[in-house]
């Protein structure tokens, strides 16, 4: 277990429609491992002003850190960072540095109200700096408020990610093997017994193109140090039913 | 509204450690949309038995529907079919169809341990079969339980489909147009607000090979069946801003 948890809200009609695969949430999950945050639940929810307020405050209270992505452009339909005010109990205003910071890019003339929208958000909000377009997200309190477009998320993630508390990279190792998985079960079962501070996952797959099946076996930590000697253990098992493995 | 909702919990460790980019609920999301069931909510979440029960039931009391994806192979961390029967207090117990399909489906002698606990599932399940590799998912009340593969689960997803309640699908309409989705802000509110019966959202992207940009908007109905005055009013707010747009 990592002390320092995390949990991702996303907010959009369009993934749940199917219209749009939602990649933002991996994009997070990963930056998150290496950055020794355990990442808990993710959420994908509705355009809802209700069900983000009821959101957010669970999260808030249950992850050391929450984000959210999307829901905060110049339309309508954008309503997350109204939201999270009330959530808060926050006014919902202009905030003056995020105000200036648009007012200055983009031309004279062309600051509209649906832009100037894009500086509204809770009054005690704390500004993630966007270097692609200039609207910028917030934090209050430890929700870390993002875009959906994921090229913009990403690059304010990992601008935020400088900035707050770190852990420990969970260790990960990755063993391919041939064998199916049924075969390995016992064994593996018997290997996780044995060690409760690591976690093994087994994953199959199927490779339609070239035909090819194999199991990726994933050994990760929050605590161990070394996973040396739970590699060999399996190594050696897979070695013992006939099967082949090799490091990811 | 429809009046069938869906809700989809996705069982994986692997995904919360972004390990693997999740598209399973991405090709429900679509098919039910086709289908007339509006999908409400989707929830990641860690291989942890007391979570699964929780969100199992949760999702079990507010939508018509919950699918499941992930947990229901061979080895110990599979453990969504043993926490799904602790949630409704089922046996947990081999199901004599699912034994029968697997034992003769693996060649004699290869019926192991691990294959076996792929027959074990809530005593009073119903199965949802399985075209590719015989091992089934299986329906308790109104949970439908899938694996995590996704060539497997959407062979499954489709036949479970055939045997569900439908509604009418989704109208939907999708407009392009180069104009900033910041222009066209307070028209789009107009034209919303005076159609309660639609949603309209607005999508900007950044294509970064072609250096194009631009909106797609996407209008959105369960109940009315004709959306071409509200495609007119659009196009002609966007003729009227200096833009251009196109049917996607």
């Amino acid at each position: 277990m990592s002390k320092l948890t995390a949990g991702i809200i996303v907010i959009g009609d369009e993934i749940l429609s199917g219209r749009t695969q939602e990649t933002n949430s991996n994009f997070i999950a990963k930056q998150l491992v290496q950055s020794g945050i355990m990442l808990v639940e993710i959420r994908i929810v509705e355009d809802n002003r209700d069900t983000i307020i009821q959101n957010i405050l669970h999260f808030h209270k249950k992850y050391t850190y929450v984000f959210t992505t999307g829901g905060i452009g110049p339309t309508h339909d954008d309503i997350t960072s109204e939201s999270v005010s009330s959530a808060f109990n926050e006014k919902y205003c202009f905030h003056p540095q995020a105000f200036k910071i648009l007012e200055e890019y983009y031309p004279k003339g062309e600051f509209n109200e649906g832009r100037q929208k894009m500086a509204k958000m809770p009054e005690n909000a704390k500004l993630i700096l966007n270097p692609l377009t200039a609207a910028p997200g917030f934090i209050i309190k430890n929700i870390y408020v993002l875009p959906g477009v994921p090229e913009i998320m990403q690059k304010m993630f990992v601008n935020l990610l400088q900035n707050i508390e770190k852990g420990s990279p969970k260790k990960i190792l990755t063993i391919n093997t041939n064998l199916y998985e049924s075969i390995m079960a016992t064994g593996l079962t018997a290997i996780q017994n044995k060690y409760l501070d690591c976690s093994i996952g087994s994953y199959p797959y199927f490779n339609y193109i070239d035909k090819t099946t194999g199991v990726n076996i994933v050994v990760s930590s929050w605590n161990l140090n070394n996973l040396d000697y739970i590699e060999e253990e399996i190594k050696k098992m897979i070695l013992l039913l006939g099967g082949k493995s090799s490091i990811v």
